[in-house]
């Protein structure tokens, strides 16, 4: 296979992430921009409530970076719903080239790998990356409404309620900085529990992160942070007895978004959260703050989606999973050389 | 807005279709490399048919180009199916980088430009853009299961059963060049009929036409063939009305992949054909051939797109569609320039 880690010279000028109640009421609550108490947010049905905080986040992340609509050059975006109406709808009034994007719960670095390879080699100046999932669209489309009260088994994610959005363009004004993206190959290792999700990506986020240690002739100790989106704490486990396998141990500086984002105390969500809002809200108002300040200097972002459908589960398919990487460094990281 | 069209200086190497019997037996059925006289490509359902399909297209692709998949640097893929499972499980074997995307009927063209930026920048060498339908998957997707025999509208098309892949590279040894590319915005302008969605896109394929003469400074006459895919009759007949409401008449070299496939006089599908694997089959197998003898020497291939879901629909929501262009020209009029 091809050397797939490209190096880019561009950054991220403004992020911002829209979630629902439980999410705020999570431990990085504080740090979200908006957040609705129904998660309605205005809407009549909970599918139109997920285009509204597509519209929301990039709106926000717009106002943010003292941006307007007519600064961009084009919108990466899409969720988990059929046929991607969360990002269609809630996106279709902005005048902005549209790409729709299908990467399940990875489309956060989908968009954000997309949108670097093309502002650094300077076809945009500007691209915007959003994602969203929420809960009971998703709970709904996937398993069953809630209000039927379905039990779930403990290896089960939580869907998160969120959407995050990014402005992707050149180094200088930016908050944090891309210095490489690693988009990951169709991983599919015989996992057929669509409620173990974190244990068919997995595998994925390991091919990618060993892809990325042998191209790039890092190790793990190099990065501050290794950072998944999201296989929660049953994937999260698993990664890293895959990674030790390989003689990598990435331990000391992993987590995981879907860890991060809920109380295990006060919160039973089970394995963790999942769903593209949950690595894209988790970045956009956590991670990245962190990484503009300098708390963070080095960090590898790895979104993760299981591109299963239920058809096609009961249809007796294993569940196909991806991995998409992003390096993203503080400024004062600028003379490090990734590659 | 800011200019949307953007020159490309790259070309497709090698393209391949797949498609069902009735195409098969329609005015284009000679010209396809593949067929399936049973539309189940030796599949036990639909939707695994039609991943078959993606998967026979992109390999026939690449027999025909003489290349093997570690010659490609990414594959860019999509469908109509909820979480676009025809791409994601049909091509989970290419050991390839993979990026989803969503954009309905348009998945081939919108595949096209992003591997045309990439390829042109120099980010990739070779990249594959590949998309597909089926008439039985997406008729209980989006309808009725086939054997309801439910009615259909006179301006209801038929989702061709079919699938396409193209290899995007350099010029050299390209079978045609591609010259531009211009991504579409979504347009949404008040259409609820899903049984009439030429009329919701055509909006959409007007609004990226006249962004295109106007950003090239062109006029139709400068072109053997303003192609779209897939309006059908009834959308193609509203394009043409709407542009010529601006002042620029397109009849004289305007079609339509949804025309082109079926013919209307032996196979009765009302207002002709539709699906991502229409345009794509239709480019792939009859266009790009002229466009290599120069039999066609100026071609715009409009992708268009109807961004709805069933179940958004039954909320209430309009259908908001995308048209994404790809300015291809034949090697003979490589010295034309297109801006």
């Amino acid at each position: 296979m091809k050397q797939a880690l490209k190096a880019t010279s561009c950054g991220i000028h403004a992020a911002a992430s829209v979630v629902g109640k439980m999410e705020k009421l999570g431990p990085l609550g504080g740090v979200f921009d908006l957040h609705g108490d129904d998660d309605r947010f205005g809407q009549k049905t909970w599918e139109k409530a997920e285009a509204e905080m597509q519209r929301l986040a990039l709106n926000t992340a717009l106002a943010k970076g003292k941006l307007h609509e007519q600064d961009l050059d084009a919108i990466l975006a899409g969720d988990l719903l059929n046929q991607c109406v969360g990002a269609a709808y809630g996106l279709k009034d902005f005048n902005v080239p549209y790409f729709g994007l299908y990467g399940a719960c990875s489309t956060a670095a989908e968009g954000l790998i997309l949108a670097s390879l093309l502002t650094t080699n300077g076809y945009f100046e500007r691209a915007a990356a959003v994602a969203s999932s929420h809960n009971c669209t998703a709970e709904r489309q996937y398993r069953s409404p809630l209000e039927y009260g379905a039990q779930r088994t403990p290896t089960a994610q939580w869907t998160v309620t969120g959407a995050g959005a990014f402005i992707v363009g050149g180094e200088e004004s930016a908050m944090a900085l891309i210095r490489g993206v690693l988009p990951g190959t169709v991983i599919e290792k015989g996992i057929k529990d669509a409620a173990n999700m974190g244990a068919a990506m997995a595998p994925a986020a390991a091919d990618t992160l060993l892809r990325f240690f042998g191209e790039s002739n890092t190790v793990p100790e190099d990065f501050d942070l290794i950072v998944t989106g999201d296989l929660g704490y049953e994937g999260g486990a698993i990664l890293c007895d895959l990674m030790a396998i390989e003689g990598v141990d990435i331990r000391k500086v992993y987590n995981d978004c879907g860890m991060m984002i809920y109380s295990r105390d006060t919160q039973d969500t089970h394995a963790g959260g999942s769903g593209c809002g949950c690595s894209a809200a988790v970045l956009a108002s956590y991670l990245l703050p962190k990484l503009a300040t300098g708390a963070l200097r080095r960090v590898l972002f790895l979104g993760t989606g299981a591109m299963m459908s239920p058809q096609i589960i009961q249809q007796g398919e294993y569940i196909p999973a991806i991995a998409h990487l992003v390096c993203l460094t503080s400024k004062e990281e600028k003379e490090w050389k990734l590659c």
